[in-house]
């Protein structure tokens, strides 16, 4: 494996990589609180290594701007006072500018920190500083996304950003035999502390479909009018439909008869052999029922995950996203990182087209509240044996 | 066991004994759109007899009034249009009078029906019919403790309402051994279609505590001003928090220095020996936390649950509510009855002061949103292995 | 004019008789914010005898529940805590029948003030009381129609309450001369505070229609797509259709394309000959735009009215309701009769079909916010000379 | 007086010199919907003048680009579908640069028709279209002020520009004699159509205060307890309280003990001689009921102006914004300007040090929702004679 100083150089430079077909202006706005405008993630993620490495371990380090923990702190409460998430997309000041030269100044000091043996310890938070980044990566093409396809103009972000790959394989159903399996990450390489413990699971058997659910089936399910037929949906996804009047996925629009939709580049009609991508849970979960299946639990999924061409979409469980056996939150800030949204979420496993290579593992567990749509997801059905 | 016919009998007398203290007005309150007025529930489980029984089953019957199935149905979306939750407050007429001959007109029918030979079929919907009402009247009692117990006035229901008893015994652990246990209702008697499949789960093992969480252990909890201490809390509890002002369980009132509550039987001082009653999900999780424990998933507390006294408060679970492997939910109207709400819910485990006799059973699954009070729980603490 | 002791008896009886059709139900309801439950009105009402007349002037008073001043008190802020507003519809205790304890008790006692010789200061506190209750009786009309009104079922309140009766004069207009008038309360007899000072004003002169809208007429207006059509309307009003979907009067309802609505006589056919009512400011302004021509200003109306019959519902003007030259606020709770509503509302002159008799005079200022429609009201037009 | 042409240069480039100072991120943000991003103001200008002028008036001219009326159309609906006005900040694109180059492409067109002889037709929307970027001018200071003060940062607009300067005149009042007088604009120049018809209005006579309320005397009412003190705000004031918060003129901030306030050249100690900015009229008028006084009606401020310093900020007066007698709203889109405005307003008289140059008069008339703090304003107290 690279060295820290060369993978810390090759992380923040994709960052910025992601970045550069932006315009000055697409930085700055926060069209919903769930989306953050690009320069906090850049100017974030690069508060991340300052407060938890320059501070603590470059005795002479003096911070950039001593209001910056303040404006790029996210929801580490014991790192001290925040700003309030929907305020971020009105904070014009730092700069695109000042904040390019907040990541420069402080990757010179990684820089040198890196450069001199790191202790285990030392080690540790870097790892995660790059885990970290790697995440908000991820988030920014989310984001970027979001905020290019709400704009009537319909920007494109990146002529060859090729969201689907077509998927000729046969259509074909991975047997999970009934018994015990164990679950979680073995310990070797990094990985996440919800990960942990690696524990037993009984599972009486599932089979598990070798595809994903596709834009074509997906505009069957719209057609045939299920959006208004209560029978396949949760009693809050009811409620949900209700008060956004949500008929499709984020980023669908039907423009005199045919579906159209907005990827990275651009606005084009959809492409029916595509997986789907963009619905909440609810809508994963209602298909699911349209279709007299289900989708397959996070350990189904883990299990059978070694058989699955994965890794071009978060795909959902219908696993709520709660503390393994044996779970324990490690200490101080960086306890916050996952154990508090043990609640009220659900799991996706897999990965996506925007995320950074080697950042996802059969054993990562993502997760989202069940309204969320502008994550970069899709279907895997299942059924009992 | 008795006749159907003795059952609804009982039944239906238990529902009105209820009532039985309340003044008229206090039939017709609805102080937030969770609690329904004491009328509503007595004409819905009428209602649902109604629908369910008399016009499928009695050729010849015509309903007491055609606008009440308008008025009465709930959240059986299959069984007609329904008036919206929030607006049962606001529905002065049928008159309490008007809706107890309701109850009387469809109970001379229901009697006349039950007093023939009962075909299984009918006999599964009765079943249904009478479990649902007692589900009612569990309900009934949290509302009627609501409308009460927001009065500034703290009117008395019942003098005589015990809703504690002191639990003498000594404190212990409970062992479950790591190992495979079936799960779930074995077919014999009543049960909901969520007890199903009965499945294989495995366990990794936990001490599960002889006794509840108290008064006086809780009143502790606040003391030590856990309430502002982030660490102990889900990030969607802060966000409760913060939006509700919540800092102590329902019904409790600081007064001069000392912790009151207001019972069906009055307002009183806490009793610190007491099992704490009326926190969220979210407050019995970071209790647990704070106390350096957790809660029992609900496949322990089942395990466990033989050599557990239980049945005074409904336990919170640290599992989600979700389907068993191998759910099937039933069809037709019926079979909204438990499956839409499989999101976003969490497990109680157990049975409170409230729930009628032989009502609950240790497979019974109870669920609620995170952030509901008004339900008759309790803490049951756990730790691992 | 009768002894205040005579008068007493007739208002406080005219009360209880506008109650006397009501279910002990239909007093408890409070479906929106602005609509009080009938009880709330008749023990408010009572509070005000009790608190400033038998407190102030009965040396040995004793109240009757300590309690009653929290949860009657309205908007006196001067007067002590209250209770919120919204909150008044879930107080399912003190029930009806102790409210009414509560009146006949100090019924009793402000018989024995009132039977004795009245000094000046308390005479005029006796005048505001009777007053301020017939305001409230005008208001138990209101309130009594919505809470039924909104009910499905519809129940009539009194089958022979007349809420227009046929006007079959010609239609004219009264002219207004240009010119300097004299506009407010000469001074004898009872009138507001907001009725002072008298005081000049010079007017442009003024065609005002001796006749009000009809239904007929407001039908053509909504059935010519005007409340689509935003030139006729507010920005704010636009605002206000946009976030509640109202296209019609309230209570009117289409049924297979005939217009209906409910009385307090129950529900109709719209008598298309009969003062169109329940309209917003909003809708009347529209109306009037719509008409080519404008609603009168309240100067404009007061010196028109002795040339207007009117009486039957208060008329919407286009003055916003602002004190005159030289208010002055009366000093303590009296004070904040009027004074505090001086922003954001619209003056409505005359009288309504609820309002008690004798309550009214051309002087009298009516004022509501501009969205609201459950007042009992109508529209006069007029034009420039 | 200037040609068009030299006039058109003048207003566009007076425009961009306010904008002289932003980064380009500033131009795109949008704190609250009342307050517009910058670059929308640069192009709606811009879209003014295409629309009602080079669309209609250059045969051969073909637009920008058409996607630009949705996108910068504000509020008159009559010239076609608009984007939310809460969405505008999210409108990364088009980038300023463009936006400058839509203003170039504009102008260049605007100058060839406007080298050219104007009928008095195109004259008077040539007008409209330079007094409507006047006032975006100085609702772009309004916005930009907000923009860069609510940053955490406080960054410095320009560090030149004065607020206030100072008024060493003696304080006396000026009287208004008891009498009718004329009111409106005599029709000479140019005006809006607010400002008609003049007529004719009574005055009681008053006596207008010389000089405006200074921060000192509103830094004594804050600490005289009087956000607190119900006795001196309406009821909706309080309302807008309780909901807000609001205990302080927007802007200012209290630190240890001292009040500092955001102003354009940066965060400074309040000037306690400088008249007080950023109430709202709730505020104006408790601080008025505090003093014992009132504020003027804007008749008596337009009879009295002759004789006041105006001119530094708008100052609010008691009368609300309603229609002149004999008001006509003029045809089409352009009769959308100020008469869908007239409820729920009050109305401002003077000018402020953000109005442009010779873009005030004594009978223009500003107005506000009453809640609002962002403008200019001030406060001036009278009294009656």
């Amino acid at each position: 494996m690279d060295s820290y100083l060369s993978r810390y150089n090759k992380v923040r430079k994709h960052t910025e990589d992601i970045c550069s077909p932006l315009k000055t202006e697409d930085y700055v706005a926060q069209p919903i609180a769930d989306v953050s405008p690009p320069k906090w993630h850049l100017a974030h993620t690069t508060w991340f290594f300052e407060t938890f490495l320059l501070k603590e371990h470059l005795s002479n380090y003096k911070v950039f701007n001593n209001q910056f923990p303040y404006l790029f702190n996210s929801y580490y409460v014991s790192a001290g006072e925040r700003m309030l998430r929907p305020d971020r997309g009105n904070m014009t000041r730092p700069t695109v500018e000042e904040i390019y030269q907040y990541r420069e100044f402080v990757d010179s000091y990684m820089r040198q920190l890196l450069s001199e043996e790191t202790s285990a310890d030392l080690a540790s938070v870097v790892e995660i500083g790059l885990q970290h980044e790697q995440q908000h990566q991820e988030l920014l093409l989310y984001d970027i996304k979001y905020i290019l396809g709400h704009n009537p103009l319909f920007p494109v972000y990146d002529q060859n950003f090729e969201e689907y790959e077509p998927d000729k394989s046969e259509h074909t159903f991975v047997k999970v035999e009934k018994g015990n399996y164990k679950i979680g990450h073995k310990g070797e390489g990094f990985s996440f502390d919800n990960e942990f413990a690696r524990h037993e699971v009984h599972l009486e058997g599932a089979l598990i479909s070798s595809k994903l659910v596709t834009n074509g089936e997906y505009a069957e399910f719209i057609e045939s009018g299920a959006y208004d037929d209560h029978q396949f949906w949760h009693s809050d996804a009811r409620a949900w439909i209700d008060e956004t009047g949500i008929s499709a996925p984020l980023y669908w629009h039907k423009k005199e008869g045919a579906w159209y939709y907005y990827t990275l580049s651009g606005l084009k009609k959809i492409d029916e052999a595509a997986p789907v991508m963009h619905i909440s849970f609810y809508e994963a979960y209602a298909f699911a029922e349209w279709k007299g299946m289900r989708i397959p639990t996070e350990f189904e999924w883990e299990v059978a995950s070694e058989q699955l061409r994965w890794g071009k979409r978060w795909e959902y469980t219908g696993s709520a996203y709660l503390p393994y056996p044996g779970y324990k939150k490690p200490p101080g800030a960086i306890g916050e990182y996952n154990g508090k949204f043990m609640v009220n979420q659900m799991v996706l496993r897999g990965a996506s087209v925007a995320t950074p290579e080697n950042h996802s593992r059969n054993t990562y567990r993502n997760f989202f509240h069940p309204h969320l749509q502008w994550q970069f997801n899709g279907i895997r059905l299942a059924k009992d044996l």
